[in-house]
């Protein structure tokens, strides 16, 4: 598939796999993030955060969130856009200053609504990888895809 | 329990709640959280979410749950701070410009660690809602809580 085509529904299939590119994240973005949302000492302090259960200046889950749905977002064409309903997410190990984060997202189920025909429900896993390919994220997520338009 | 005192593990039981204040949102807001993290049509331009799945500019759900992350660190006063392993997430309405959110935070379920004496996983159920008092997220989740240092 092209890049920068539109993808629809009826381009998906279980096992498909898509790749982001590289987030490179650093101490700054991690306090940043953190002043904003998840101001505790553990993500805005790299000397306060060594007495704590992170033993140093850790990303907020919630940014990791964020970046990964950045990175969906340019790695996932979908015409009607990357909408998710929910899912299960957790954080096997922290994100940590200087890493660079990549997604592979994989397609796991596919289910065509049967109230409405136009789209359907696609349950997806996304892996969020430091540089040494850790997994610091796991999502599995159902978003709302689209039939591509008649 | 009187504001500002920190709990442990030993401090809490199933069924208590913790309320946040409000957080009051506005389409600035949203923008600037999307073009950094969920850059998508939606989340991005009132007129251009006008023809998408949200019919008007909606928060990324990603902004909500960064939202609650705020209003959980300063209504659930955990010493070792709120530090989340992972969790169930659904966003069954979209978080709209001029929202204002708080959160319901209640516990479900304590676990003492079997291998770690001094901590234990505490499952939380954390309702965000509007000023309608509407769920705008609902986010099931596992919290590493320590017990009082001796």
């Amino acid at each position: 598939m092209s890049v920068g085509t539109a993808i629809y529904l009826d381009d998906l299939h279980v096992g498909q796999t898509f790749t982001s590119g590289e987030f490179a994240l650093d101490a700054q973005q991690i306090i940043d993030f953190a002043r904003q949302f998840d101001p505790q000492p553990f993500h805005l302090d790299d000397a306060a955060a060594q007495n704590t259960f992170f033993k140093g200046l850790a990303a907020s889950g919630w940014h990791t969130a964020a970046i990964t749905m950045r990175l969906l977002t340019s790695c996932v064409p979908i015409g009607s856009g990357v909408i998710g309903a929910g899912g299960d997410i957790q954080w096997p190990r922290p994100t940590r200053p200087n890493d660079s984060l990549h997604v592979v997202c994989k397609i796991l189920d596919i289910q065509p609504s049967s109230s409405k025909p136009d789209r359907g429900m696609v349950t997806t896993e996304c892996l969020t990888l430091n540089q040494h390919g850790e997994v610091c994220q796991r999502m599995v997520s159902k978003l709302m895809v689209m039939r591509r338009p008649q």
